[in-house]
């Protein structure tokens, strides 16, 4: 390519304050102003960059710190387009903008990265499924049970029959963290209940699918970056811990993962990218099955939850990958810094401690001064994501070492409870 | 100490936007919206917070990118109040804060770190000298060139003529990156010329002190912080290359930098931190004499620029450690992540490049997938620090290797040259 003028001047920006771009370099929009986007922009900072953000309030994770930020709605045209105006591309904390939207605004010459063609497997796993079994990825077996709801019905009695109902049913579309996946466990009437329920609820649209239950050892996660230039990066594959359907601890790299396995998931994730014209980074959440196979799970397109452990553990965090990606620059080093990262999320316990957040910090950097925080500014509630912490290992540390470390300190920070025992007053 | 209660609840914000703290976790203002409020606003988002600074323009790099921005000057009291209402904490980025407003500060409650009684040794050269020596910490010969014109006149040439005429002339206060210190080196002519002009010039205000020039064989920087709990924390030493008076490399650590020496520059840190009351980080610059013998040169009270290789080489950066104590958080551990690092300052050319900086980073990513920019989002200028970029070394490379590819990296992001001669029309 030839050097300059890649994009036009200073770019013209869409904000409640006037933040001129003196430098000259370029601005992306996020839609979603949660801790993806926030994260995100502390990534932006480095590389001379303000991110802009689209959210539905100013105390949003990313609209809290970020100055450049576009109040809306990620379901409302308008307000797509007033945050795109002026950047140079624009991506995604979450999945849920509706893909006629993102199809209009790529008809309008906005560079939506990664484009609707290929987000549209993200958010619908259906046709995920039906792609990667096209390109021949492993996948378990899967039934739709969209369409007329009595065909669909014996559909889900057939295919439960066929695998003794150790099945999963799934929404097709929308579910996270847990949410729209109901595991059946041999269990017909339960899964009938689901379907019924579905097929009765208030808009009939909750379109549903059932997959085999696969036999699993542990879960892992590929996650790769590609950018519309064709180049594509992946980071060591992670083992991922999941609680109650959210992901709890991440273990990178995977520990015990045979060489020839890792590789083969680098490369369907890698190929899989670029199959679909992946742009930015893609999560390709796997299952390791009891006999050492590996299945395609789940796909995200953009940073995600198995990917934090690199913003300590890695030459290139997912979240400075991700812009690169984005804006179509130079992929960078995906080399992790040390022999183990452990990362733990931070989920709100099931009541919050009466030692305030703030306190909790306190203790655990006073008690652990090698761990890493990081906080996103939202209010603790039940098991949601409040924040994630990382460990990085020093020559000589066991996995176990590390993670029992990391779990420690996370509990700490969401129950206010040392799970060693460890008493705060002992000494007074 | 009790857990608990630390702050009250949540704090009151005064900014443009409306910024609530949802999380409980506190808020620092950052007197300045420089480079370095840019980079402590990336910590402060990692624990949860969002820092608060007071700018001269929405355009400065912290302002451009921080949520929450108080418009004003660090010269005004009734600006300096509106940043500090309802924030746990005062620091700066700079040392221009007038010292009598920070007194005024105090004394109306707001938690100034450093503190005024601390701070001031920053500000007033001779003040620092004098402490020094009183606290035997190694300093060179000085003489104060305040008071009377004609007898400092005289002191100036007896001083002169004690060293031979080796010997600096500085500012008191308000010098840096080189600008006002003048390097006499034997020539007495010169020496009076500054005096005069000092002397001459339109407040008459601007007082100079004197020192002995020192048999330099390089420059080093030791840096701590502490926290006002009394913590104390140093990183390991290294040795700064300077160019034309300002900082252009960081080697960390310091190259075959004798351990003891290492050591006892850390301990008169780590004690002149504590005899001063310094809160937050403290850089103390100094001169390692070709006798192998330390010397005292310039103090700074803040993120410093000599600790900027922290973000990517050691556990804690220095930003979030200047957090961590001034809001008398536990420190972070300083350990460093490799064997060695190597900063390079991006100083603006003579001339800006035709090339965009855009352009240049996407060269410069397509070349070393390894190198960390970090860019400040400010004009380019000739000599202007606009950003810096770090390398950290693997196994095996040695410093030399580190250093030139830094170099050539930097100086790559300034002209638009590689020094090694490289083509990009090469292969076209």
């Amino acid at each position: 390519m030839s050097p300059g003028g890649r994009w036009d001047a200073r770019i013209d920006l869409v904000s409640q304050r006037p933040v001129p771009s003196h430098s000259g370099l370029p601005t992306v929009t996020m839609i979603g102003g949660g801790q993806l986007a926030r994260m995100t922009h502390q990534s932006a900072i480095a590389l001379g960059q303000c991110l802009r953000v689209l959210a539905g309030s100013p105390s949003e994770p990313a609209a809290a710190v970020c100055a450049n930020v576009v109040l809306g709605s990620h379901n409302d045209l308008d307000d797509l387009l007033r945050a795109a105006d002026g950047a140079v591309a624009l991506t995604f904390d979450h999945e849920g903008v509706p893909l006629e939207h993102l199809r209009e605004l790529e008809s309008r010459g906005v560079a939506v990265r990664p484009p609707s063609q290929a987000l549209q497997y993200a958010q619908d796993k259906l046709l995920m499924r039906r792609r990667l079994a096209e390109l021949g990825l492993p996948v378990p077996d899967f039934v739709d049970l969209g369409g007329d709801a009595d065909v669909a019905r014996e559909a889900l009695i057939a295919f439960g029959e066929a695998h003794d109902w150790q099945i999963v049913v799934k929404a097709v579309r929308g579910g996270y963290d847990g949410r729209g996946v109901w595991l059946i466990d041999g269990d017909a009437d339960a899964a009938l209940a689901v379907f019924d329920g579905a097929a009765g609820s208030a808009e009939g649209t909750a379109v549903l699918m059932a997959e085999q239950k696969v036999s699993m050892a542990r879960e892992l996660s590929a996650m790769v970056a590609r950018s519309p230039h064709g180049q594509g990066a992946a980071w060591p594959v992670v083992e991922t811990v999941q609680r109650a359907g959210q992901c709890a601890v991440v273990l990178a790299p995977a520990p015990g993962l045979d060489a020839e396995v890792a590789q083969c998931a680098q490369q369907m994730a890698l190929r899989l990218a670029d199959e679909l014209g992946v742009v930015g980074n893609m999560a390709m959440e796997l299952f390791e099955t009891t006999d050492g196979e590996l299945v395609v799970n789940e796909l995200a397109m953009r940073p995600h939850n198995s990917g934090h452990w690199t913003m300590d553990g890695c030459v290139t965090s997912q979240f400075e990958q991700h812009l690169r990606a984005v804006l179509d620059y130079p992929l960078g080093d995906t080399s992790p810094s040390a022999e183990i990262t452990v990362m733990a999320n931070v989920l709100g316990a099931q009541e919050v401690p009466a030692m305030s957040m703030d306190e909790r910090l306190h203790h655990l950097m006073a008690r652990m001064p090698d761990v890493k925080v990081h906080l996103y500014g939202k209010d603790e509630r039940p098991d949601r994501k409040v924040g994630h912490l990382n460990i990085v290992g020093r020559p000589g540390q066991t996995i176990d070492d590390v993670r029992e470390r990391a779990e420690r300190a996370a509990h700490w920070m969401s129950h206010g409870e040392w799970t060693d025992g460890w008493d705060l007053h002992a000494d007074e």
